[in-house]
C-alpha cells in the first residue's frame, strides 16, 4: 500500500511555510516564502501551491496525497476563511480553503494557529494519549486551543478558544483588541517585556536588566537574567505566573483538562515559568481539581511545530 | 410499536423526586420522598426504585423502559458516583449507578444537577436547535453545564463545568468551598442576598428593603423591590450583573456558545437580571463575540425541570 502524505501550510505575518508530512509526524520537505511578497491572496495561494507541487515532484511517486491543512491567524474552521486578520496584508475575509482547494485539488482544512498547535500536540506530540487538554501559545500574543473528548472546541461559530482575551485585570493594560486588561497583555512574550519595562522605569532596583535599553528588552533577556538569579527578573516571572495561574485555574474549572501545554517564545523559560505557574494555579484551584492537571511543555520542536500543526488537521479529519 | 419511556430521578438535599418521562418531554408520573428519611444510600435506592415500580405498574403496560437518568449534586458521569456531596446525608463516594442498576434492571446514567439541566434544555427545552450553549443555574450556589457540539463537556475526569467556582473577585467573599471570591458568592440567589445585606448594613439608603430584617431578606424580596423601582434593589441587580457579566464574557471567549440559559431562583427576576447582564457581558466581550450570544431563560418549568433533566440523560445516551 502506498504511503499517505498531507500538506501542512502555516501562514504567518512574516513568512509562509509549507511542506509535506508523513502520518508519523516526519516532515518530508519544506519551503518558505515571505508573506508580503503577494499583493492578493490569489497570488499567494498560487505560489504556495506551486512550491508544494515542486516539492512533491522531487519525492517518491508512490506517495498518496490525502489533503492539505492550513494554520493561520484569525482563521475559522467552519467558514474556511481567514477573517479580518490584523497583521496580514490582505484585508477582510479571505476564503483560504476555497482558494487552496482549487489549486491543490485535494481536501483542504483551515484552523487558527493555536488550534493547529493543539491538534499537532495531540497527533504528533506530547498529548498523544490525552483527549482533554489545552494548548497555550505564549508568543507576541497568547493563543489557545482547547481539545475536549479528542476534538477541538470550536463553539457555535468557530471562535472558541481565545483565552488571551479573557480579562486578567479589569481596566488593566491596553490590548491590541481595543479593550483593557486582557490576559495576553501580561502573559506572553510581549506581556512579560511590558512588565519588565514597568518595573525598570518606576523602581530603582539593582538588576542586570538595567544594562539593556528599555526599548530593546526581550523575553529572552528576562529569561537569561532570571536564570542567572537576578531578583527582579525572578519577581517578573512570579508576577506573570500569578496572573496566568489565576486565569488557568478559572479555565480548569470550565473544561477540566488533563494537562496544559505551553509553547512559544516565553515557554523557552521552561521551569522559570512552569514552577511558579503550577504553584499559583494550584493555589486558585477548587479542591476537586487540585494536583490533577499538569503544566507541560510542547514536545514539538520550534522548527516543526507549525508544519505539523497544520498537517495534523488532515490526519484529524481524514485519519 | 410500543412507546418508550425513561425514568428521571432527581436527588436533592431536601427531596428526591422520581417519575417516568416520554421522549417528547411529557412527565407521565411523579413522586417525592424526603432525602433524610434514609440512613444508607441502599435504603434510599430501594425506596426510590420501589416508588418508580409502583408508578410503572399503574401505567399502560405497553410502555417500554429504556433506562433511568439521575441528576444529583457532586455527581460524576464517568464514575457513576456521587462524590463527597457536601449537603447529603451519605458521606464519601456513593455508587449511585451501580445501586440503581441493580434495583431497576435497566441502563442507568448519572450526572450532576446542572449538567442534567443543560441536557434537559437541549432535549426538551429552549436549546433544541443548539449544539453549543451554557446552562447557568442560579440557586443556593451557581451551577453550570456546558454543551459543546451537542455533547456535555465533562473534561478528563467528569468535573468540567464549575463556573460558580471561578474567581470573580480575588480575596473576595468567603465561599463554602473554602476559598475566597468565587463567582457563586456574588451571582446566585444566596449571593445577591449577601450583597443586599452588605449594602443595607453599611449605608443608610432609603429602600423598601429596610423594612425586612436582615436575616430574613431573600432573592425574591430583592426582586420585588427592584420591580417596584427601589433604587437600592436595582443597584444590587446592576452590581450582580457586573460581576456575572464579566465572568460570562470570559467564558464566551473559551467556549463561544450560541446562548447562555439562566435557571433557578434568581432567574425569576427575568429582565431585571438579563438586561443589565447582557449589557455588562457585551461590554466585556472581544469584538468577534459581540451581539452574537443570547442570554435566555430556561423553557423548562420549575416543576418539570429536574425530572426532565435527569430523564434527558437516557435520551441523550440511548435516543
Amino acid at each position: 500500500m502506498s504511503q499517505r502524505i498531507a500538506a501542512g501550510i502555516d501562514i504567518g505575518g512574516t513568512n509562509i511555510e509549507a511542506g509535506w508530512v508523513l502520518p508519523e509526524g516526519k516532515v518530508l520537505s519544506r519551503g518558505k516564502i515571505k508573506t508580503r511578497s503577494f499583493a492578493t491572496p490569489q497570488d499567494m495561494v498560487h505560489a504556495v501551491s506551486h512550491m508544494l507541487s515542486k516539492q512533491r515532484s522531487a519525492m517518491d511517486e508512490t506517495y498518496e496525497v490525502i489533503g492539505a491543512g492550513i494554520g493561520a491567524p484569525s482563521s475559522n474552521f467552519y467558514s474556511g476563511c481567514m477573517e479580518y486578520a490584523p497583521n496580514m496584508p490582505w484585508p477582510g475575509v479571505v476564503p483560504l480553503v476555497k482558494l487552496f482547494e482549487a489549486e491543490m485539488n485535494c481536501a483542504t482544512y483551515l484552523t487558527n494557529d493555536a488550534n493547529a498547535a493543539a491538534l499537532g500536540e495531540m497527533i504528533f506530540g506530547g498529548a498523544k494519549d490525552m483527549s482533554d487538554f489545552i494548548m497555550v501559545t505564549l508568543g507576541t500574543g497568547l493563543g489557545s486551543g482547547f481539545v475536549s473528548s479528542g476534538k477541538l472546541l470550536y463553539g457555535h461559530d468557530g471562535h472558541a478558544g481565545e483565552l488571551g482575551h479573557t480579562i486578567a485585570i479589569p481596566n488593566g493594560r491596553p490590548c491590541g483588541c481595543g479593550r483593557k486588561g486582557c490576559l495576553e497583555t501580561y502573559a506572553s512574550a510581549t506581556g512579560i517585556v511590558k512588565t519588565a519595562i514597568e518595573r525598570l522605569s518606576t523602581a530603582h532596583i539593582a538588576s542586570s536588566l538595567n544594562d539593556i535599553s528599555l526599548e530593546k528588552i526581550s523575553a529572552y533577556d528576562i529569561t537569561m537574567a532570571a536564570r542567572n538569579g537576578d531578583t527582579l527578573a525572578l519577581e517578573i516571572f512570579e508576577f506573570t505566573a500569578q496572573i496566568l495561574g489565576m486565569k488557568l485555574a478559572d479555565t480548569v474549572a470550565i473544561t477540566s483538562p488533563k494537562a496544559i501545554f505551553l509553547f512559544g517564545g516565553l515557554a523557552h523559560a521552561r521551569e522559570l515559568l512552569s514552577v511558579p505557574l503550577k504553584k499559583n494555579m494550584e493555589q486558585n484551584l477548587l479542591n476537586i481539581y487540585q494536583n490533577k492537571e499538569d503544566i507541560l511543555f510542547s514536545q514539538m520542536t520550534d522548527d516543526d511545530a507549525a508544519l505539523l500543526g497544520a498537517a495534523s488537521l488532515v490526519w484529524q479529519e481524514k485519519g
